[in-house]
């Protein structure tokens, strides 16, 4: 093999190397929406704490956090119903054991990101509420077509007199 | 009794009641510091997640939120140390059950707040943390005098290979 083809050829292989780990890159960063339209809220990492939450039917704990509309209602007790524009986020981890205190349960693998959108307008054969959730690292949209709210929203009926939100706020002094 | 004296005397009584409800507003605000001099850090319930865990042992579930120094070090991994200017904040509440779901824990009644805060050198005694604990919806700074924070320390020294800290911050996607 000529010696200048064979360095054309790497230089060709790295290149090529790059551009697919740019594209790696950026597919990583775009999260699918869920099937019934709802893009995954920007920065909800960033959100202020509303609640936490264990459930020992399926060993999780839980951080619920919400947008600024949602906190400054469950702040200020106007939450039956929450105003149009909350945005509540339950982030979702397998239970664990702390190494050095066995009775204590942290968060563990990651699991599920889920939200509630409210629109009582545009949501409203839902409860006034918009629901999604996406599974694990790669954040995969959950249910298969946009039928999968009526799952979601059956469970939550059994609020409804809390306006279907299972969350209440934390007291804090 | 003089009529305008009586119109008087209740001016004067409706003044000082005003007074004394302004002193009372005034001193509700007002957290104490803990026996060390640390004061209750400012703005702590709009910090950002750092964890969640929930304590069998004593039946509490709490919250960890960071500061943005170390909510900028939980989330690039440098933790061990924590950087100077670091706060963590844990706010603790009873157990509860909630209502509609027999197997989830819930935030009850509210306990305390508990602070440490990072500073290598000022705290070099103590691993390098300030601690702090306020109990109760009324902020009641925790202890009798400042060698209260060798409680703290001597439980979090177990820790010291993961610098005197319990929490491990969250994964999220």
């Amino acid at each position: 093999m000529n010696k200048s083809f064979g360095i054309a050829s790497s230089v060709i292989i790295v290149f090529l190397c790059l551009i697919y780990a740019g594209i790696a890159v950026s597919q990583k960063k775009e999260v699918l929406p869920a099937p019934n339209g709802i893009h995954i809220p920007e920065g909800y990492k960033n959100w202020k704490l509303i609640s936490v939450s264990q459930r020992s039917d399926n060993n999780t704990i839980r951080a619920i956090l919400g947008n600024d509309v949602a906190v400054q209602a469950a702040r200020s007790g106007q939450t039956n119903p929450w105003p149009d524009g909350s945005i509540l986020a339950k982030i979702v981890w397998q239970d664990a054991i702390h190494e050095q205190w066995p009775t204590a349960t942290i968060p563990g693998k990651f699991m599920i990101t889920e939200f509630m959108l409210k629109d009582a307008k545009k949501y409203s054969a839902t409860g006034g509420w918009g629901f999604a959730r996406w599974l694990g690292l790669e954040q995969q949209p959950y249910g298969k077509n946009a039928d999968f709210v009526q799952e979601c929203y059956s469970c939550h009926i059994p609020m409804k007199k809390n306006d279907y939100v299972f969350t209440h706020p934390v007291i804090m002094p």
